[in-house]
Formats: C-alpha cells, structure tokens, sequence
C-alpha cells in the first residue's frame, strides 16, 4: 500500500541524500570495513550537504529542518546501504542533537552546534556500563565536585562513536543516595586529561561502525559542561527517548525491506531444479509473509513518524516500534540468508553482512526484553 | 497509539451503534446461541437504524453514508460483541450490498433494495462448492437458458445467512467451455420452485450463525435476476474482493483486540500465588508483546480504511491485511485461553467461545494460504 | 523410525485394546456425545477385559501387569479414539490407583479394590478449586477432627470422572497453619451426605467427559478413609507425578500422531486445482515438519515410558514430556484444521472435535507455565 | 534424563578425546581463527590417536572401531568446543572413509587408507557446484575418457578441507544423456597439473574450517583414480548419506547444548536490578524451554545413532535429525545469543562465534528445505 506522510519536499530530500550516497559512500564501503571506521571525510561531507544539523537553528549552522520527517527520510536512505551508517549518523544527529540543542545555554551552543553541524566534532553518548547493561539505577560512574571542577571516575561500553568521538555526553553519577535521581548528563572533549579509549570492540558485525569502551580516570570538567540540570539527568534521557526509539525502528525496518528486495530480486534471478527459486510455493510464500510482514510494520512506524512529527509520540509507543522493528528485522534477514543458499553464508554478499550487521538491533538501546517489561508497566502489571 | 483515521462524526455513529447493541443484541446472545441463529427482530432494528443500507442511496431507503469509515465502525462495534454479527451483517451490507447497487438496473434496485435496507429481505452470496473450494474455475453449479428462463442446477456450502436469506446471489456456470470467465450471477429468491436448504450446519464456533448449504434443483430464475453483465461473474467478485477483504480484516482485528482488554483486566483480577496473575513477568511480557502485535497492525488496517475510503484500495493490500489479521487474531486469542487457565476451557467464558469462533478466520473467504498465492503472484513470483 | 520399546507381549496386548475398542466403543461415540457421558457399561467392559486393573495386585482383583508400558499401550490406544476416553481412564486407572495401591491399608485395599478393578466403582480425584488453580499452597477445603470423624468442607471444580465417581479421592487441609505440608488425602465415597455435584462443565471440548465441581459441606468420613500419611498429601501427590504427567504426555501424543495420519490420507484424497492438495509444496513441507516434530518427540516419551519402566523417571523429565506434547499437540492439530480447509470447522470431522478436545492440555494437571517454572527451578534459577 | 546409549568403552573413548582436545586443540583456538586454518599438525596427532580412522580397517592403519557410536562420541566432544572442527573432522573421518573402505579395490586401499588414518593425506569431498546447489542432475564438471586416462574440467564451491585436502573425491558427469545416473566419483590427487584452488571463502562463521573453490582444467586421472563403478557416484553418493546426516545432527545438537550450558550459567553468574538474570521468569521459563527442547531431541537423535550402529538408520530418519537439529541449533543460539545482552554481540564471547558459526548448518549439505521435500516424498507426497 503505498505510503502518505511524506510529500515532494521530503522526496526532493531523498533525493539529494541519494545522490550524496552513491557518490560519497557506496563506492568506499569495503573500505569501510577494512578500517573499521567511517572516515572523517565522510562526516564532513555531510556537514556540508547539512545532514548533520536537521534538528540545529540555521544561527548556530544548522539546516533547522523544523520537521522529523526528514530527520526519517536521512534514517531510511542511510539504513538502506547498511546498518552501521544510521547507527553512528543516528547517534550524532538524532541522538545527541536534542541534548545539545534543548539542555544547553547560549555559551554551550555557540561552543559547540557549529562543529557539530559541520562534522568537525563527532558526538557520542555514554550511558552503558560494563557492569550494568540497561540498569540506570545501578550507574556506577561518578562525578564528584571538586572546586569549580567536577571530577570524573568510571567507564562506559559499547559506545558508538566512542573510537573518534570529539564529545561525549556521560552519565555520572552525582548523588550516590538518590540512585536514578542523582544522575548528571556532563559534556567531556576528548582531548581532556584522564580520558582514554579501549580498543574498537570486535562485534559480530557493524564491523565500520566504531564501538570502544570509554575510560574516565579523574577527568576533570567545569560546570559549564554540564548539560541541562544537576541531578536531572535520568529525567533528560527519558525525555529524548522516544526520538532515539523511533530512529531505532526507521533503521530496522528500512534496512530490512532494502535487503528483502534484494532478496526477492535473486529468487527471481537464480535457478534450480529448471526455475527461478522464488517461484517455488514455500519460497513464495514465505516471500509473501516477509512483505506482509514489512509492509503492515511500515504503516505502524510512519505513523509513529507523523506522531512524533505533531509531538505527540509517547516512549511507550516508540518502545513498542523499537522492539517490534527488531523482531522483524531479524526474521525477515534470516530468511534472506536461507534464501540465498550457501551464497548466504559468505561475507561478499551483502546478506550475509546485513545479517550479521542487525543482530545486536534486539539488545542495544534497550533490550526487546527491557521495552516488554516498559510496555507491561504501562498496561498496569 | 492514537487511531487518527475517525473524526466526530464517525465516533458519534458509533455511540448509536453501541447504545443499539446494548439495548437490543447484547441481551439476547445467549438465546442466539440456543437458537443458532440471530433472529429477524434483530435485522428489522438494525433496519430501522439505518444500519444495513449504508452503502444503498437514499431513494431505495438506504441511509447512503458515503463513507467507507461508517462501515469500518459499524463492524468493530459488532465485532466487540462476537464474531457471527458482524459475519452475519457483513455479508448482507458489505458484501452483497455492492453487487445490488453497482451491478443492477432501476427496475432491480426498486425490486430488491428497500426490503434490504428495511432488514426484511436478507441475502447471502453462493460461491463455495462441496467439491471446490476456492476454485472458481472448477464451479460446478450450471445455469442452462431455456426460452425465457435460466434453470439452475447444483449445490453451494459453507454459506452464511444461507439458511434465514431471503435473496441468494449465486454464482453459476453459463459456458461451460470459458472457465472462470464463463460464470455469471444469479439473484434467486428463497421461494422459487427447486431451491432448498440442507440442515444448519454443525460447526465448532459461530453457533449463532446460520450456515447452510443450499440445493438447487431445477431452479428456474427469468433474465430479469441476472446480476451484472453474462459470463462476467468472475470479473463482478474480482471487484469487490478488496472491500471483503477489507471487513473480514477489520473484523479480525476488532475482536481480537476486545478479547485482549478483557483478558488483561482478568489478568489483574485473578489472583494467584500471591498475586495478579498478570504481574508474573511471563505473563506481562507476553501481554505487553500482544499489545504490540495488535496496536501495530491495528494502523495497517486503519491506513487499508483511509486507502479503501479514497477509492485506492487494491486487492492485494486488502489479502495482506486479511490473512495478516487472521493470524494475528488466532495467535492473540490461542494465548487469552492459556491465560484464562481452566476456565479459558469453559463455553461460559467469552474467551472460550472466541477461541472456537475465530478459528475459520484464517480458512474462510479465500484461506492464508489463497491470500499468500495471490501475493506471491503479485511479488511477480 | 521404528519405535523399539514395545515386544511382542505389549503388540498383543494391543491388539486386544484394539479389538476391544472397534467393538465395544468406536460405534457408540456419537452417543457419548449426544450424552455428554461414558457410560457405566463401557466401565464394566473395560474390567472384564482387566484394563482397569493393570496396577492392582492380583489377589484384589486387579491384572498386575507390573510393566509400565502396558499403561502406556492401553493409553495411546484410547487416545487414538478420543481425548476423553484417556483423560477419563487414565484419571481412574493411571492415577487414582497407585493412590489405592501404594498408601492404603490391607482394609481398605480389601474395600476398595475389587471394585476398582471391575469398573463398579469409578473413581476421581479432588485437587483444584476453584478460588486456587495450581496453587496447593492455598488449598481451601478442611477436613477438622470431631471424635472419630472428619469432617470436610470445600469445593473442587474442574473434576474428571466427577458426576458419575463413586469415590473422590480429596485433598483437604488438616493443619491449616503448616502449608502445602498440612494437606491430607481422603477417599470420599459419593452417597455421603454432604456431598454433592454442580452440574455437567459446559467445555470447550471432551463432551464425553464428564467434568464437574463438586461440594463438600460438613461431609463426614472415618479415619479409616485417610488415604496415606495424614498431613502427607503434599508429598504423596509428588510421588505419584511422574505417572500422572507421562500419562498426559502418551496421551497428547497419540492423539496427535493419529489425526496426523488421518489428515495426511485427506491431503491425499482431497483434489484441488487439479491435484492432491498434500502435493502443494507448502503443504507437503509442512506436512514433512509435522511428522518429524512428532516422530522426534514420540522417541522422548519412549525413552520416559522406559525410564519409567525402570522406576526412574524423574518428575521434572516427565514435566518436559507433559508440556512439550501439549504444545507438539496444539501447533499439529491447529494445521490439520487448517489442511482441511472450510470442513476443518464442522463438528462432524474428527479434526475439528480434536482441536476443541486438546485445547485443554496445555492448561490441565500443571499448565505449561508451572511445567516451565518447575524446570527453570530444576536448572537452579 | 539420562542418556542409555553408550556404555564404559565410548565413555572411556570419549575421556580420551576430552583429554587430548584439552591439551592439544583448546589453547590454539584463537591461532586457528587467525590463521583461518586448523594446521596439519593437528590432524597428524588426530591420526596419532587413532581418532581419524575409527572406520578403517586394522590392517590398513585404521582402528576398526567397528561400533558407530565411537564415532558419534568423537563428534559429539569435537562439537562442544567449536563447529569447523566437527565439520573438517567430519568431513574426513565420517564421510569420505565409507567411499573409501567401501568402495575401493585393494591397490587404491592399499594407496589411500594409511596416509588417510595418520593425518598425512587429508581429504575433501567435492559435489556442489557454483551455478547447481544440491542440484545433482544439474551437474557441470565432465570427465571424458581420453586414452587410459580421463580428463575433469569443471569447477566445485563450498568445499571444506578444500583449501588443505590432499585427496578429492570429485563427483562428475561422465554420460551426459544420463542425467543423475551418468555420475562418476573419481579421487584426484591435488597435485595433478590442472587442479588449482581459489582463495579461502571469506564466511559468516566458521573462520578456522578451509573452503574452498576447486577448479578443474584439464585435470588427467587414470582409471585406476575411479572409485566405485563408472556412471554409479550418485547411488554411492545416496548410499552414505544417513551417516552424513546423522553426523551433522549430532554435531548441530551437541554444539547448541554446549553453549547452552555456557549460556545458563552465564545467567547464574551475571546480575542485574538486583539479582542473576536467570531468575526473571521470562529468561527462567526461556531457559526450560530450550532445555526441553535439547533434552527432547537429544533422545530422537541417540535412537538415530542405535540405529545406525545397526545398520537400520533410513536416509529418510536422517534427514528428519539433520534438519530438526540444524532448526533446534538456530534457535537455541538466537536466544543464547539474547541472553548475553551486549555481550552477545561482541567475538571475544564464545555465544557470539557460536551463533556465526551455527548459521550454515540450515544449509549445507542439503538445506532443511531439500531435507523437506524428501520427507514429503517419502511421506506419498
């Protein structure tokens, strides 16, 4: 059925972040991989196309799209070439961006929106502890004040963006007793003293995307780094959770239904038995399940997206997109690789990649198991 | 998430639809059940409301809404009570009712569409055979001109209002040599001369519902009851699959969805080992997964109601969303039972009569299976 | 695979279930039906032939197989019929009478026996009520000392064999401040004053089985009716588990397995669009899926029949066995209904009755979710 | 439950393999993966152990084990540390010796077996092709006499051992009118002129097995190279395949219950909100669930393996485990996967490489589709 929420201006949109992607991207992707990283050029490439700065006022170098929906267009073109390009541009534009836009006074954003929109300063966000996983309430990461400074001790892990990130928006903890309501978001440059990086994380896939764990050893930060108010971080994260959720989704679903097309394009060019393999029944209709499947997904997260367009998309509904998204996603990806035979197995063909690349969508950002318990709690159990 | 799709109009239409149904259906399903059928009182009110004859112009005594949306609410409301109202009202308004206003000729539509809006003249449609299925190529009922007259002979089954209807669209086979597009319609009256019904039929759900089979012998019926245009039967139902599609899908959905709210409330009310049943994490996670499942294909049909409304509704769209919410309801009401525990086993619960009624959802109308060819085909495979 | 537990002593066994059954019980199931009732007759046959008995020492009347898998063939071979037939033997035979056997005295045995073995006292048992479900923790009925009786009150729902048992073997608390470890098992004869019985369950399925709650109010029993250790009920139901579970388990399966056979002989039969629809690849694949689930399955409950044979079954490998064969039996009688298409949902095929008679299974004598709960603590969660 | 089918010779065997797997194979893991190779080294002190011909006979170097469950033992030890080792041991040890114990004369024993049993000639076995899958009537590669020598062009993919094999049993077409009845097996020697490799395949898991492209160009073996009769490879072929299934589904069962086991304590040892994640309910019931599972299918595939030791086990019985075990396998490592949240994700965590590696075994060596469609044949379908 075909979709309604988008109409030419965001279509003209498309376009451009197509074009910009066959361009700048797709011919460097292996060499992606073989860095694990996404390079800089590519970040300011983007900048200066403005796809970094959708959510930024055009005064501190912004293109103030004024609309998510573009914010969901770049999602959805970025998730068709892989999972690791919305995921790192997800984080820095979608992600981090209302943090820096909403919680910070004028000096901050002059300080830092400008790099941001350029891509001179990459952005990442602390929050996952080795220890801890989705349990905020457990934060083991301290800030204690000290002067005029805060003094930063801890770690984080599975930070995207952690290997060359510029800043890093962290979750310390800065009232021991008041467990979720002692949590303060700080900005930290990388380039401060006791700051270091772990190695890239070798991950089962995403292999471009570069995942580090972060180290804190009495880093030292004015308060004019804090971002938004003291003891009010975990009520700032819930704030933007339904945005980071509905990125989550838009990516899943797009990356999904890009390679299920792919999918249904070599059951219709490869041969067996004296015919196109897609047309034998079990794969055609298991082919027709995985679009139904998608497709009745894709109206769910379009609404989602005009929801949250007109400011009216709660956390719990992007959590159950989030989740659900995942869930489709790694069904329909498995069955693509079950589609392509052995070829599924190898690393050339893009499913095998794409398979590997979504695993980790069911765990990160909030387990599917974390958005049910979230979900319960809304019904009333 | 918020439906978006009805204004207040629609919602003031369905408070009339429900405070009908409180007052004139609700009483009485026990005494439906014990008679399997639903009984004329209740067609002559739902008449008078002006419930049957939303698609019929007002000059035959329809109340002409215009609107496809009314029809959408008029089936949830119904589809909250059971399943056999809105089957039953379905295929006299939503299904026959289109044949009878696009496919007739004045002198037809004065003959036949007041008594339908009235309630005093109810319908079916005889398409299945004992013998085939879904196949209307293989329709073995023939229709032979003879001078003025075409004589019927042959059998139909599984058909819905068969054994109250008044008027039976039947679909029968004029030439014999052009498959499906030898087939034309046939509007044969109850009483003619030949026509008889077999026992209701003993089915595992849906007692209230009248399902017979229907004999023809010798029936004789004048050109004046051909419906549509000769040996175009075929092309005629091809029209209006996607409007049946559509109402078995919001149907399915309406029901399930009913079912569920009424299961979490049980959830919160059964205690055991201490505490609401719906609180175990199992049972939380399961609801909160069903919520899901439900609030997401809940958007699919509504923007399936929104395309159907502008006219665009394909045939296909309309199978997705038909086979999708037929699972969905069945694996939605399958896991009510389980958490009902033994009294889910018992008739006098909702939930167990839903279960039974529900299980032909995924059969009838075109199977999952029907609808997973036909998207196949359309997927090019 | 051929199956190796069974030689040629337990084949001919079978042979004379077999032959007992086309005779005696197969021509009379639509009565049983029409009388929501086995009646007493079919008791008394089954005694004379010694089906009753195979647990019960010879000098009482009894067969004295002592070898398992004689209950297992007798078992699977009911099961082929029906669900009710096993359910109600098997609560009489295989459940009740090791109770009667293992924890009674040589009075009682001499009381209760021969009766047992002859079909002229049929016997339930009372352990679920209605405020509880699986919760024995919070068993309500008491049974309080008064001189040399007991005197009981309470009530049970959900009981096999319940309007037409001459004995109830009740579980009743006699220490209400020790738990699960202050229950006592009584046998309650029926003539009692006292006791009574609601009316007939109206289930979902099993029509033949008479399934109803029972009351208890100021009943009155000796001591010589304690059955066992008094405040030892908890633990004497424990001990017998591992039977009562397998029990289900043979059951689920065989039944399954048979309606399997017989919709695979449909799918051959029945032509569609010009062939067997078996031969449809997507029913022939699911076809091939069901056959090995219940093939795979059928050697784990071989192996438990042995390990039971042997006096080792475990009852948390016999609760594998129960859940996994109530969901083995729902997901393959939920496609059989659906391999028959529009017929699937008439009460006349054998397949629409099976799918409403095992509904239950997966929620009878510990549901799935206790089972799983049971076994998650085995594994030291 | 317990296992029955092995006694104190295969557990004295399987100590034996534990040892040395412990002392020889376990601290060069990771320099396997690096190396993206197992070293010869490890097949000579395999052949040291008599661990590589337990199907040879004595006098040809073998250990003439004659017993298949030593087989099944070694397979199941070798599984539990990774899945390259199965398979490239498997592939040797269990499917290439039956073609050459079976089918050669004693010159080509005599030539063969001893180098075959001490490690120094290690085999592959080369059928599918890149353009036919398991297509074996479509098969390319040519053999055409030319003298006393025949002459093999074509080319072989996905074949493991085949970037190290020293040996190929090479399936090709010698009667090209025959279709699958104009097979011959021919064993080349890999340092035939002609005979060349592609580059190692570059695969989702599995990174220490070698696969392989094998190219044929002009490649000249003499008669005496045929093994068994001419035109007769795919009955040969046919002949072996219980084993080859067999293997596969005790590698598949025995891999997932290893990481299982890993998995469950994972969850005893790792907190969070406050206690082990294994005492949720939801991750607790999960864990039952897929412990059933194993446990069930365990048992199925211990019976195929009896059977089998008898000589009884069917391709049809097989192919039944081969793709109930791959299905189980999949599963069961999704949620382990799951269960390790982030760290699931990350190769340092054996669940991770486990889940890679695991990916293929719905595919290889005949998908579980192709396992489907036999079943459904055999089934009269």
């Amino acid at each position: 059925m075909k979709r309604t929420i988008y109409d030419d201006d965001h279509e003209a949109f498309r376009s451009s972040v197509k074009e910009f992607l066959d361009r700048q991207v797709t011919p460097h992707l292996e060499q992606h991989i073989a860095d694990k990283a996404i390079p800089r050029e590519f970040w300011i490439e983007a900048g200066k196309q403005g796809f970094l700065g959708l959510e930024i006022p055009e005064e501190y170098g912004g293109s103030e799209a004024g609309d998510y929906r573009f914010n969901a267009v770049l999602t959805e073109e970025l998730a068709k070439v892989n999972m690791a390009l919305p995921s790192c541009v997800g984080i820095h534009a979608d992600i981090v961006a209302p943090y820096l836009v909403h919680l910070t006074d004028e000096e901050q954003k002059k300080r830092w929106l400008p790099g941001f929109c350029s891509g001179e300063m990459l952005t990442a966000i602390g929050m996952t502890e080795p220890s801890g996983g989705s349990d905020l309430a457990a934060l083991k990461t301290t800030a204690v004040k000290d002067g005029e400074d805060w003094v930063l001790n801890g770690s984080k892990t599975f930070i995207t963006n952690g290997y060359s990130g510029d800043l890093i928006v962290v979750a310390a903890r800065t009232s021991p007793e008041k467990k979720a309501r002692g949590i303060t978001l700080f900005g930290v440059e990388a380039d401060r003293d006791g700051f270091s990086r772990g190695r890239k994380l070798d991950k089962v896939g995403q292999d471009e995307s570069d995942t580090a764990e972060l180290f804190f050893e009495d880093v030292r930060v004015p308060d004019a780094n804090i971002i938004g108010e003291l003891d009010s971080g975990f009520i700032h994260m819930m704030t933007f959770l339904p945005q980071e959720r509905l990125g989550s989704a838009i990516t899943n679903l797009a990356h999904a239904a890009q390679i299920l097309d792919e999918t249904l394009q070599y059951t219709k060019d490869r041969k067996a038995f004296g015919q196109s393999i897609g047309q034998f029944q079990h794969n055609k209709f298991l082919l027709a399940e995985l679009y139904t499947q998608v497709e009745v997904t894709q109206h769910y997260v379009d609404q989602c997206v005009m929801a949250h367009t007109r400011g009216e998309l709660t956390p719990i509904d992007a959590a159950k997109a989030k989740w659900w998204t995942a869930q489709v996603q790694s069904d329909v990806l498995d069955h693509c690789v079950q589609l392509h035979g052995g070829y599924g197995f190898m690393n050339e063909y893009r499913v095998a990649r794409a398979w590997r690349d979504a695993r980790v969508t069911k765990i990160w950002a909030g387990s599917n198991e974390i958005m049910k318990e979230l979900i319960g709690r809304d019904l009333g159990l």
